[in-house]
């Protein structure tokens, strides 16, 4: 296997299995002088823990250990590195299904690639959405250092299934409500409506797909390399990599693609000395590069595959096809704890642009970045759920 | 600028400016042994040409020049450069949008990035679409590579504005007449109407969007890592480079996102003693790597942002609001010339892939595998235009 | 700071502190199915260990932790991370040298990089000989797997000071012995007089440099790329990536340079039906690439930067120059202690060629393979000492 | 083959073989407002120019063509690509070598990797000396960067054989002067000697190894990363992967490992209200990083390979040992040829770090820069040959 690196300046390396000892993150090119607690870490990682009644009923704490990085409360410059141990692991419910892959899932791939007697079978292993726990930890670092230039990230839940919420919000205060949402939206309406649809399809056994937007705001123009290393091309990388995605879209996305161009075009205005796009149709890259206007990028994801309902698949000890439950613990619709995983992503993407730009050094922050830092971190805080350490107990 | 370069193992760097000498492309990691001619990569330069009533009035030649890495008509393990010097280049509608950067394009992120004393806003410089032949005419030999595992790489407009192609047809041998057609479609029903809907899209001066769907069959199980260089997200970033994209997606795609579980499962079976995907949801990729099953993905593009209708713009010497005409000569659609490009894409991500796997060598091609792509290239052949080199007279 | 990570199929990212709470190694690209113990790397680690006469009183128990990418005895394919707990840790002596930085030692830069207050001081913190204990472990996997192509890695002391081992030996059996050698060496006599002097170092309260001799046997050739990649241009950064380390040559080396031509002329010879080099005097390389004949490299190290004797540095708070005593606890020959570093940098750069050739798979390892692995590692294990867990205890 | 770029920001790729059409180079990550003509590469490339007799006697006019990334005398931003067209190419003498590799040269390996039926073996192909004016072709444009920080980078021949400079000169404008002497050394006494015996030696039909020293003066603190991308080691990549390096060391180099620490120590001293090193003993570099002291390197060339005196090797088509004479035109000593080359890799190293620590921008250079840059260059002017288009008449 490769490929469990992402980034060329600000560089992340996950490892880890669903049920082994530990996941975890190293984290290159953070420069020092940043205030990083694990607490920081942890916020990020409850918005997409699991064990409720939205999500799946697995308990994880994920109580994240800063190993290396960090001393006296700041970044030394070295790697940071977080670990995540791995606890309440029921690995029972894999066993049976070693020799029957499920075909929404990786397993089969995994067995062909990696050979029947070596894979880590047991909750998905390396290809576990676990994995993108590391993911959120590793995103909590990039938010905070993008604090320093002012950017902030924010996603929610665009639709479920069919039901869309058709509203077009730009304020950045009432988005930020959707951090405090148990399924991930800033409107009240349509989070009723959501609840009601989970509630629904987790009492048929089923699943659902959804779509979740994340928004960046007040990233300065410029970011992105106008010909491969698109800001768009590697946003889109940093999505798809994501467990469950089916598909990516900047700005008004595929409307663009039934549109004419006298109906798609922007316009430029000047606003306050600045010369602005008057519609951001493309979502705040044009030619690659970032315009100055809010980054809007939505990420499609499928339902969850393991479902409750009988599966057909193949035991490929004795080639021949069978029909399988799935057990385990899983989420009726993984677009919503999906959610500080995209805005992880497209964080992670942002910052190394912004280091190849040289608008953040990879040696040390200045004190007037760490001031920045400060105040707009403290804008997270502000719609963070209150710390709960007691989270095992409730399940 | 950085970032003209792609691939790990396979790798393009591409350069030269719309109109500039010459554009082109060094590819690096051509394994030694392949038969290679610059006809080979005309013919696939012949598809994306514009010089056709229903692409741009420029008259492009494109004729390639191979310059280092084939001796005696065969790759020799070095890196293939390829030249196509410009021609038929007339810089004057640009002199009078130096000062009006057009909103759709990459003008205003290239004078804010390389400085307006500085960047070649000629055509759009390096942004320009003319940067895609250089791709394509990599993307040739990436395919002829491909041939050595009998891979075939199809591409075609499924939709040009709201006019779409509801046909599901999964024959590679239909599925190659869009090689042949005007509008790269196989079906000529919608051929007629695509033409009469460019055609009249032309007359108004204005422009359209569309999307592409490509389809590679018969590519191996296996390619792709499982987390952050998932085959999606490779082919994600690879398609999103391409100018003018808004969005990707893979198989049933953003669907998959209003489906429930039960609708959006696939089933394995037992086919001739292979384990298959019944209805190839995910279209050839689970979990990151391929199954073996058809990979389908499609690229979604904005109407072209250059039309003969006003825009409205600012002059950024005098921060000014201005409308501007943009004569130049442009495409009604991009989608359709982006065909080509899009295989080109895929076709390069595919051969990384498959070098990373081990199932193609960077040092050079066996007698058996330089046989399977003589038989697999001629298929191509099959359904290419013929070679008109007389191109320049037609315009 | 960046570039903690090595390789490019074949990848190590290493992490932690001196006197932070681990140090570590993430080996991305390990191929399933290699049996791997945590005792596999300890006892590669013990190779390096201090708590000698002959190297520095700290002691450090190295024990590693594998924390992912093993089940069951077996890599699965998934990044190998191994953590190495820092125990024993004593950073009062860096406290009075944080004004003061050491002359020879990583200390100002580190302080101009990452700010004065930032950077981790205790101990050289990331800059630290230690970190090369994360490198040893990764080169114990590298090593493993090289074993499946039968390569053996052998490294040993070749001078310390201008004391010189003029003996050329190449039958690996006898190299091997310097493994069990306090000092590193195959060759009993010269043994002795290394103690001696090393003795007569320590009680001066001095240091010396040396140099270290690595052979990799068996080695295929076609390793190596002919531009850029050459193998020897991989391995020079590998080992000048190694603290204390200050030239690095091949073959006959330097000597060569003083030659003429007629003098330095390698002849080609037929020998059991396969072409060989006469002298090898170029050490296994032509070209950047190897030749089947032993690689051969030799690595020069400075002495110890910290000595008991005083320096003359200067306190940056107060711009004022001072002299200092380093008390600490330091190796007076960093040469010896750096011969597993050096093999381990040696085989991890092998590897990742050896994969770039597809001589070894990224995805798993064959059942031939693994025979092969099992046959050549025993040979390592017959020339390792003891695992001694009580050397805590000895100090 | 793979392997064809070099860097991490500031990245280059060479192409081309000895006696194709071309060879060339594209370098990405060249920032936009450079002042750049055909001129200021074609000066340094006379600096490697054969056509003397103290080099090769091939005539080759390796007059430079920008080909891309230069609009109206300035850098774009876009990579810049040059093309030298390949002339006077005799590959005559090289099909009688086809069956029979040259020990020293790489072509036994290149058979073995490419196939006998696909390399070029014409003049080497691409492993040829020749593919080095494309790295001083992109040297030029690092050097003319490096102007902006104020850093000069001079190299002259340190010995040739047994003969050896033994002065220390620091200062840049006396080491300026090996620009203008044929056999790249200052010292008038010394350069006859080397004169002499670069005579003698080819009267009797030898050739004769050498070593070449670069200094960089001016170069600021900071530059390097301390673990795997310490500056040491990225330059000694880069000087080892130049054809005929057979070793690297840094400062006193070697001698450091004969010392013991006492003699080798360092001393940090205050001069001018800065904290220098008071004898640079490891050459500028202390972990890793740049001190602010000169940085001085030493590259060791092995004699040329390709002798006049007969030469034994095998005629692979038979298998059986032969005796054979290498006509073609070669350099006595490739060391004298290779000073610019060495020049070129080291400034290459330095742009690219500069440029990860943010001292030079990818994007653009600032008017400042910009006068810096025609300052510092000028002194290079200075001491540069007369551009003498007639080279070629004298041969």
């Amino acid at each position: 296997m490769a490929g469990n690196s992402f980034g060329l300046l600000f560089r992340i390396t996950t490892f880890g299995e669903s049920h082994g000892k530990a996941i975890g993150v190293v984290v290159d090119g953070v420069p020092a002088g940043l205030p990083l607690s694990s607490e920081d870490i942890y916020r990020e990682l409850m918005l997409r823990r699991p064990g409720h009644r939205y999500g799946t009923p697995r308990r994880e704490l994920d109580v994240p250990e800063i190993v290396s990085g960090v001393f006296r409360g700041v970044t030394s410059g070295g790697p940071v590195t977080v670990l995540i141990w791995n606890r309440d692991v029921d690995s029972s419910p894999y066993e049976e299904l070693k020799y029957t892959p499920r075909p929404g899932h990786a397993d089969l791939q995994m067995i062909r690639k990696y050979g029947f007697d070596a894979w880590d079978y047991r909750g998905g292993g390396r290809a576990s959405g676990r994995e993108t726990a590391a993911r959120v930890a590793a995103g909590a670092i990039a938010k905070k250092l993008l604090c320093s230039l002012g950017i902030l990230i924010i996603g929610y839940v665009r639709s479920i299934g069919k039901l869309r919420l058709e509203k077009e919000v730009h304020d950045p205060q009432i988005l930020l409500r959707a951090r405090l949402s148990p399924v991930k939206t800033f409107d009240p309406e349509f989070e009723n409506k959501v609840m009601s649809l989970i509630d629904e399809v987790r009492r048929r056994g089923d699943s659902i797909g959804g779509c979740v937007e994340v928004v960046a705001f007040n990233v300065p123009p410029g970011l992105g390399e106008p010909v491969f290393d698109k800001l768009k091309a590697d946003i889109a990388k940093a999505i798809m990599s994501i467990p469950g995605t089916v598909g990516v879209e900047f700005g008004l996305g595929m409307r663009l693609s039934e549109m004419l161009g006298s109906e798609a075009s922007d316009s430029l205005i000047v606003e306050d000395g600045y010369v602005r796009y008057l519609r951001n149709v493309q979502g705040g890259i044009v030619g690659g590069i970032s315009t100055g206007e809010p980054i809007i990028v939505r990420a499609y994801f499928k339902p969850t595959s393991s479902i409750a309902l009988g599966i057909r698949t193949v035991d490929i000890r004795k080639m021949r096809e069978v029909e399988i439950k799935v057990r385990g613990r899983h989420d009726p619709c993984i677009a919503i704890r999906a959610v500080p995983v995209v805005e992880a992503m497209l964080a992670i993407v942002l910052v190394d642009h912004a280091m190849r730009c040289g608008l953040i050094s990879t040696d040390r922050l200045t004190l007037r970045e760490v001031k920045n830092i400060e105040k707009y971190w403290d804008i997270y805080l502000r719609y963070s759920p209150p710390i709960d350490k007691s989270v095992e107990d409730r399940g």
